[in-house]
């Protein structure tokens, strides 16, 4: 090949791969050939060659662009995101969360409150105050296990609600996901057992698999929350490393267990001396008035480990998150140096500067109301559109409404057919390695009802309609 | 216990985990009662049993303060790290990262280049820009595979080197740390044979503990680099599924592979269908003038996942780097979903404000310049004042120099005597499963050389030499 049909091979794979598109200036002759090594010759008649094929055009004075027709067409792809056979929860999961990214989409599959009630330009404030005043030292100071101050704050906030939290058992972390694995991987090792509630948050499934922990799934109540005997006879049955719940507003079914129950569970798991790993994300949800509490609250033995973040109260997309980690708390240093190394320093201190100068209570008082105001309307639209025989559970406290099906409906066809309407759900399939809640559905009330949304819930209870009467079809 | 009895107890273990440190304001009596339930006569009680144990003043109409007194006490702790009997490669790596956040610290054992070469204001300039205008839809637009601008930027850099990565290949992660392990995963379960270079970057090391990964340390020449013929006699005798390695200005040795030994290196792992994990985190550090390219520009079977960052480069503190992660581009972004989720929107769209509107190259141009600048003035003075019988091996880009003292030498030793000093070293038992480099020792040559790093390195070479005199009479 002479060398001119090299670089011409490269250019157009290049075009065609998205690196130049549709109107880009290529680089200049001279810092093509300077970067290439080829002579100015040499590029100048590659650049004609494509200009002939017509992948770029040449501009007077402004050398040559790739060709503007190109734009539409094969230039600009996007990754097709396809379901296989063998639907893993893994893909499944991704499925789900891409389909939120259609600005079109009617997001009941979300899993963060609506982004309109956070207090955005109070945060950003916060943030271009952290950016300009940015000290060289940011990178140190903000290292793991993290920014003092803000895990200062942290804990007052903690202790004003009772619960006692060193601020030096707190990490830092990139949200309350990575919070949550590495409290999994400082107590387990690939083949430990570990309980999870059924149904549960799909990133606990995803983590055990990950790394390769064998799941103990153990009963949980729609409205009690995890049933205690139950787990009781799996840590006298298996060797439990773990248990990884949520006891407040619960994802996906919403129940928040009773005092009673939180310190049962504490009581039990330090009995067995097996870990708790406490999602407290939706902590600050509850309903304005009726204040809850983290199991943590009972730990005297620094075994709970809780995990919460600010992705679901204060903004999300920042990806800050913490665990109060407390005997593991060195553990957890160590562990995060090695798989993330750090947060990113100005946006821990770009929080720092929000909770130290903001009013977040008054926030989150603000969006409590409001939580519970929608869901409530949302609650009424269900009852009001959803075919008989689907029953809806809409508990205090957080903005998921549960939603089962009648037994036999598959929700993944549900959310299929939704998809396609521009509407998203989030199946049971989700939730569980067992097959008990593919009839069941998990919706975001915390959208604001407008004639799109209310449309999309009628929509819905057509779908579902459809669905029962294509599976009764099929049971005669 | 009665009720102002479990309040006091609950203050007292408060202040003293530093929630509320000397001079800090309590709870007004009204948000205590409020937040406890307790009576405000209660709380009153309370607070004053404290007072009168000396825990808390109280001033005239500005409620109760923590006792300025136990500021410098008990109520301000630092979490000690003590080197345990059995070291073990990650307490040890902790321990080193910690000392380099002393502010006093002569840090040779750092890992990043001096922070004051990075154009900060600019950077930060471009932070505030991004926090002025951020979209509500942020947080979808950041989500994998990553910024979809910045993913076009890093397409078109590579680009113009003539290495071809698609926008599309590209995933946005937290830190090249993250972008490496996640790479790892996605091409090993527990068990699996990875090849490492010996010695190499401890992150790897760290990384394939903690995945239940075995590490296969290929030797690895302080010049020439990894042993090809070695590297085919192990993927011949084990199945081996990953190679993970530094082709540019390897960490901790300082080498480049020749362009053939990249090629070659490229073909072999074809050939043995074994995937390249690339870490080419110092790769824009070369020598100005001489640049280096990585092992991908021959990757034509998307096997290579090259991984970098800007924290070598533009700015340490961000935690933003990303992977070219060819045909496994997809199943990388699955696996963060799970990990961390996604990287914190408004950092990438900072990176990429400054990409698009700032001169990088001309940074790095001068980067580069100064760099090459400091290290030969290290190397100056290490050649003056390390005793003889020290090998020293600076070489070409980087900021890393290479210090093999004589055979028998613990370079730990020198590092615990250094620490006294206020002089971090990186000894070379951060970097090997073996034994085979605790003589050695990596030195950062990045920064500035003024009187007080001239005499630590004075002083590192009456240490090295008293430990010298030591080793001596041991074998006497």
């Amino acid at each position: 090949m002479a060398k001119y049909e090299d670089l011409v091979y490269q250019l157009k794979r290049q075009i065609k791969s998205g690196v130049w598109r549709a109107g880009d200036k290529l680089p200049s002759l001279r810092k093509q050939s300077e970067h290439s090594g080829l002579s100015l010759m040499t590029v100048l008649h590659a650049y004609q060659v494509l200009e002939s094929q017509g992948y770029v055009v040449s501009q007077a004075r402004s050398g040559y662009r790739v060709t503007p027709e190109l734009k539409e067409t094969e230039t600009h792809r996007h990754i097709a995101v396809s379901l296989t056979e063998k639907v893993d929860i893994n893909d499944f999961v991704f499925e789900v969360l891409q389909a939120g990214r259609n600005p079109y989409m009617v997001n009941f599959g979300f899993a963060y409150p609506d982004p309109s009630l956070y207090p955005r330009q109070q945060v950003n404030r916060s943030l271009m105050s952290a950016a300009r005043n940015l000290p060289i030292s940011s990178t140190f100071d903000n290292l793991p296990p993290g920014n003092e101050e803000l895990r200062t704050i942290l804990a007052k906030r903690y202790a004003t609600k009772g619960v006692n939290i060193s601020p030096e058992e707190i990490v830092i972390t990139a949200g309350a996901l990575e919070a949550l694995n590495l409290s999994l991987q400082v107590c387990t090792k690939p083949g430990d057992w570990v309980v999870v509630e059924s149904p549960t948050f799909y990133g606990a499934l995803q983590s055990l698999e990950r790394l390769g922990l064998k799941a103990l799934s153990v009963r949980t109540d729609t409205i009690a929350g995890i049933d205690l005997d139950a787990l009781e006879k799996a840590l006298q049955s298996h060797d439990v490393k773990a248990c990884w719940l949520m006891s407040n507003h619960q994802n996906p079914l919403g129940f928040t267990l009773t005092l009673e129950k939180k310190q049962s569970l504490n009581d039990l798991l330090n009995r067995y001396k097996v870990a708790l790993i406490e999602d407290d994300v939706y902590g600050e949800l509850y309903q304005e008035g009726y204040p809850v509490m983290p199991v943590k609250q009972f730990d005297q033995t620094g075994n709970v480990m809780l995990c919460s973040s600010f992705s679901k109260s204060l903004v999300s997309g920042f990806r800050i998150g913490w665990v109060a980690a407390g005997k593991r708390a060195l553990e957890m240093q160590k562990l995060q140096l090695m798989s993330t190394l750090a947060t990113s320093a100005p946006i821990q201190l770009a929080l720092t500067d929000y909770l130290s100068k903001c009013n977040y209570e008054t926030h989150l008082k603000q969006l409590r109301k409001k939580l519970h105001e929608r869901k409530r309307q949302m609650e009424c639209l269900l009852t009001k559109y959803l075919p008989a025989g689907v029953n809806i559970t809409s508990q205090q406290g957080g903005y998921f409404i549960w939603v089962e099906l009648p037994l036999g409906i598959d929700s993944v066809d549900v959310f299929h057919a939704a998809i396609k309407q521009n509407i998203s759900i989030a199946p049971g399939k989700m939730f569980s390695v067992t097959e008990h809640y593919n009839h069941c559905m998990r919706l975001n009330a915390s959208f604001a009802l407008n004639d799109k949304t209310v449309q999309a819930i009628i929509t819905l209870g057509q779908i579902i309609s459809e669905c029962m009467v294509v599976n009764a079809s099929k049971n005669e």
